[in-house]
Formats: structure tokens, C-alpha cells, sequence
């Protein structure tokens, strides 16, 4: 038996389980039901590949396609939560993390080591690929709102404020991305899909 | 207006639609609902983060990454094609060639070459990287599959030849997993999912 093999198997079966952790999002195409953090974490690494020329800094985009694959798998163990409830975000940090220990200590000691650094960096927020990462993780799901008539906004009563305040962070990753943001976040509110 | 950043939004928001193209896995977390191609998508791109060590060769890993995240979003315009059908898989080529055209075509023209490039290759399944690319796709919903009680075999009366005639290319990327394929399709005969 390969036992390096059966560590990394056993981990990539635990991974299916990210696609029933789901998100406030709804999917258009299908038929509105609410989007998955795999899926999510999919369209977020594509995004990734299209979008790099927009970073503030020169980012290795592997690293942050390897960020954006890894960065919701602790919701396997902690869930979701909604980004702009800010009490339940503080207690999100401790279960997260042990979860990340939990879903990296499946795997042989070298990429156990490797993925939690990576998954790390993401968190902390300061490298030039996380900042990058953090901003289009923020970004997607305003992008998808926006294409839904608000959706998500709408259902949760969420105010332009805090729009505002939660994502401009999208600013430290990306000025071109954040500009857009805020124009976005000005036709919804004109739309009526943001409280003013 | 940013010309190009618009371009690339307008593929993003289409590629949305893959959420809603439908396989014949499903998704035991889930309550068995149907997986889709984008929660696919992430999950096989994990998998090479992963198992990169199990190539055959030496594998460029951002390019295999890049092909799996790409590799299924012709089925936006195309439909999903069972692996084992086989007259459907020779009609589907000129639709999801079409449709690369289609999609790859709304982004600026030196990233609409550079990823149709990216993508193709990995369709002409001759480079180490799409060799292994195309392991990993084929590999991935067998392991679902044997997780799940065989699932999808039993539900499509799918028998020990047709798997092993369909999936021995597996062999061409990784010698490694498709010693462990074997194995898995002598148990699932075994376990009466594969009709031998």
C-alpha cells in the first residue's frame, strides 16, 4: 500500500463535503437554490486566471489559485458565514483554524506543512497574493448579487454602509477592481437593492 | 470604461452557468443530489495540488490546475457527456468546439488564444500535463463513486469492461493511480456495483 497515496485520498474524499456547505448567494442558472462554497471556490480560481493583470502588485498567480482552491475547506468543519455578520465572524477565526489543522493533519507531514502556510497566508492578508485573493473573494459574490437583482443584499436587508465598510479591502488587492465595486455599489443603491 | 476588465466580467458572469450543468455522480453530503461541473471543477483541481507526485513525468502544476479549472466549461453550451456513451461523446467534440469559440471568444484576444491554447491541449491529451490532467478527471468520480456505494454504476448498469476500457488512459498520466483504480474496480465487482 502506497500510504502517502491513502493520506491524500482520504483527505480529497473529506473535500466532497465542501459542496454542501452553502453560501447566501443563489445560483441564476439554477433555478435560485443557494450557491456552494465548492462551487463558489471554483468560479473564484477562474477568476483568478482572468483578472491577474489587475493586482496592484505583481502576484504569483499560482500561489494565489492555490490560495483561492484552499481558502473556504474549513467550512467543512466550521460552516459558512455571512460576511456581514460581524459577531459570528470573531468566533468563526477559532473554528477555523482548528479545522484547518483537523483537514491539513490528514495529509503526510511536508504537505500537511505546505497547504496550512498556504491557507495561512490568505488569512493574515498581507502578502501581495493574498491581498489580491482576499479582494476577489469579496468581490465575486457583489459581481453575482449585482447580475441578480440584488439578491442576496435584498434578502439579508443589508445597508450600503456596510457594503461599504466590509468590502473595501477589495482596495489593498486591487484599485481597478475596487472602482468597479464602486460603481456597482451606486447602481444598487439607485436600484433599491441597497438601504441607502 | 476599462475595455478589457469589461471583457473578462462578461466571461466571468457566464461562467456562473456551469453551476447548473449536471453529471451522474452524486453528492453523498448532499443528500445525493446530482454534482455539477463547477463543484467538479474545484474538486479535481485539488486533487493535482494534491497528487502532483503520482505523474509519470515531471508536471508543470499551475497548467495542470489551469487545464482542470478551464477543462468543462464548454459544457455551458454543450451539456454534460456520460463517459460511457459512447456514440454521445463523438457528437459532443464539434459542440464544445463551438463553444470554447464561443467563450473564450468574449475575452480580450491575447487571453482568448492563451486559454483556447490551454485548453485544447488538454483535449489532445498528448503533453505529461494533460496526460495527467485527463488521469485525474477520469479518476476522481470513480472514487466518488466506489465512496457512494458505486452509485452512478449501479444506476447506469455500467459493467467491469466498459470501466476498464474507458479509463485505462488513466494509466498514461499515473502508472501509481491506476494501479489504485484497479483495485477499486475489482472491489466494486466484488461488492456487486460493476456488472462483470
Amino acid at each position: 500500500m502506497n500510504q502517502r497515496l491513502e493520506q491524500q485520498l482520504s483527505l480529497l474524499i473529506e473535500l466532497d463535503r465542501l459542496k454542501s456547505v452553502l453560501r447566501r448567494t443563489r445560483v441564476r442558472s439554477a433555478e435560485g437554490r443557494l450557491e456552494n462554497s465548492a462551487e463558489h471556490s471554483w468560479h473564484v480560481a477562474m477568476m483568478a486566471l482572468l483578472m491577474q493583470e489587475h493586482a496592484n502588485e505583481p502576484v504569483e498567480i499560482t500561489k494565489v489559485v492555490k490560495m483561492l482552491l484552499l481558502h473556504d475547506i474549513v467550512e467543512i468543519d466550521a460552516g459558512d458565514t455571512f460576511v456581514y455578520d460581524a459577531q459570528a465572524s470573531k468566533e468563526q477565526e477559532e473554528k477555523e483554524l482548528a479545522a484547518a489543522h483537523r483537514l491539513f493533519g490528514m495529509l503526510p507531514q511536508d504537505q500537511r506543512q505546505e497547504l496550512f502556510d498556504v491557507w495561512q497566508e490568505f488569512e493574515l492578508a498581507q502578502s501581495p497574493e493574498a491581498k489580491f485573493a482576499k479582494a476577489l473573494d469579496r468581490l465575486i459574490p457583489m459581481l453575482l448579487n449585482y447580475h441578480n437583482d440584488g439578491q442576496s443584499w435584498v434578502e439579508n436587508e443589508v445597508s450600503k454602509s456596510q457594503v461599504m465598510q466590509v468590502n473595501q479591502k477589495i482596495e489593498k488587492g486591487s484599485q481597478v477592481l475596487w472602482d468597479k465595486a464602486k460603481s456597482l455599489i451606486e447602481e444598487a443603491v439607485e436600484n433599491g437593492w441597497l438601504k441607502n
